[in-house]
């Protein structure tokens, strides 16, 4: 069940936001979706975006510009809420106490502390619900599917590009928190959700994941990475240098690229978009015609 | 004195957002202004976006995507607020008691009656203060300048570029209100801001203005007017039929694109802003090179 929030005409396609019910999080969900003209003749690739921190599903849809190029390229634009809402923790000391932790923070993992492992399981919501009602309700190309997103939203695609490698053909990120573990907002993140106990937590962090051994998917394109080097929060939160350092030494293909002068907000990301957008694209094409190909093998046995 | 709010670094420009003080309003006003990197060079065009209802400063900087253009083009783009702030009027029944009267709905034009005579003069802002305090701190190249705007704004646009031709060298609107005096909106502003005798009201109608012989300056390209026919303030509020009647009849270039399926918000002029402008440039263009040859007659003589 699929409900209609809005729809508007936009660069020959259609952005629409919708609500469902998520199993995962046992509440409705609100995300965006960009269909784009091409779609009309058949199913097309998507990429799903990840918000950042205080973001929800409309944030990048009103702010990135990215509907122009993904019109351009046939793309499908798949933006969810950045955490469960209306969960009853939003009273004194709750959901809604911090900017950086509950509501709209997260974190695209399923937690496992009381009272967050009730309805915080944002993993489980993007790599099921959400990609199930994508399927069943738009015109989406499987296993053409594309990863990203930004700041909070950046770990989101890094990590769960890394964990999921079955579900995303490429992944990319803006200002990514590329080392959770080792800056405040992951620490208090993963304290909350996950519990002290660190030993939980390298599974949600993205250096972690690639020292561990954790690869894109076969044929994937490198990992995509823009930073803005007059980001506010690069010093202390984002440490894309020991993300780059991890993949340096374990041979992770990683594409990182600094912007002198840039900071952390949308007008950076729309700045770069549209690179990650044909970045993305080209990967989806070598994925679906690797997928074509395999079908026609199938059918000829 | 002009106050820095945050600049950002933007397709290569800088995007900021600045406070001066303005004379004829008699209180601070914000705007945001895109430079773009060809004005490391020198001496830029300008367009300034009058933006609608609700909006403020930062809405077109947001959403539009209209800088990459502007980018390209070389093109700064200027985006004063819609009405003063913080005037003292905003208590029961004042200025904050309706969305589409006082607080973000100054009309572009200078009140007459009390208590908004006295903070309400978006005219006289626009086109003395705000132009004044731009060649005074930003790289302006002068008699280069283009209007445009979206809803009140492009009533705003459309009204101020006929009353100042000496100051605006081309002249667009997205679903502009087109005859105010004729709307909902425009007998409730009209009303309110300048009495109750509707023959004072003509003199800010647009299609009043072009019926009495009121012309874009000399060499202006034909008025660019955008309207999605799914915009649900179409039948009631903008009238652009007899905005277009009353061009026919005086003679006005007008091109009028009406765009199925698009409706009354960004996600419509983010889709178009690039053929606007794209429009301004090419009559900024022209109107530099006239400015040019008349200043090197001059130096001649």
């Amino acid at each position: 069940m699929l409900e209609t929030l809005s729809e508007h005409a936009c660069f020959g396609g259609v952005q629409g936001f919708y609500r469902h019910q998520s199993a995962a999080i046992g509440l409705p969900m609100k995300f965006g979706v960009f269909v784009p003209p091409q779609a009309k003749a058949g199913p097309v690739p998507a990429l799903v975006w990840l918000a950042g921190l205080t973001c929800n599903e409309e944030t990048f849809a009103i702010k990135a510009g990215a509907q122009r190029v993904a019109a351009q390229l046939g793309l499908m634009l798949v933006t969810p809420d950045t955490s469960p809402r209306a969960t009853g923790l939003e009273g004194a000391g709750g959901a809604d106490a911090a900017w950086d932790f509950g509501t709209a923070a997260g974190f695209y993992l399923d937690a496992t502390q009381a009272p967050w492992a009730t309805h915080w399981r944002m993993e489980s919501y993007i790599t099921q619900d959400l990609l199930a009602t994508l399927a069943q309700h738009f015109p989406l190309r499987p296993q053409a599917t594309g990863l990203f997103g930004h700041s909070m939203g950046g770990h989101g695609a890094l990590t769960l590009g890394l964990r999921h490698p079955g579900l995303f053909a490429s992944v990319s990120a803006f200002a990514p928190i590329a080392a959770p573990m080792q800056c405040p907002w992951g620490v208090k993140a993963f304290t909350g959700y996950l519990g002290a106990d660190r030993s939980a937590w390298a599974a949600h962090d993205a250096t972690e994941l690639v020292r561990a051994g954790h690869r894109l998917a076969p044929g994937a394109p490198p990992l995509l990475v823009d930073q803005g080097e007059a980001d506010r929060f690069l010093a202390e939160q984002l440490h894309p240098h020991l993300f780059e350092a991890a993949c340096r030494q374990t041979g992770v293909p990683l594409l990182l690229r600094r912007h002198a002068g840039y900071d952390h907000g949308y007008y950076f990301i729309a700045s770069f978009i549209e690179d990650h957008l044909r970045h993305h694209a080209g990967a989806c094409a070598a994925s679906s015609a690797s997928n074509a190909a395999t079908g026609t093998a199938f059918e000829n046995r």
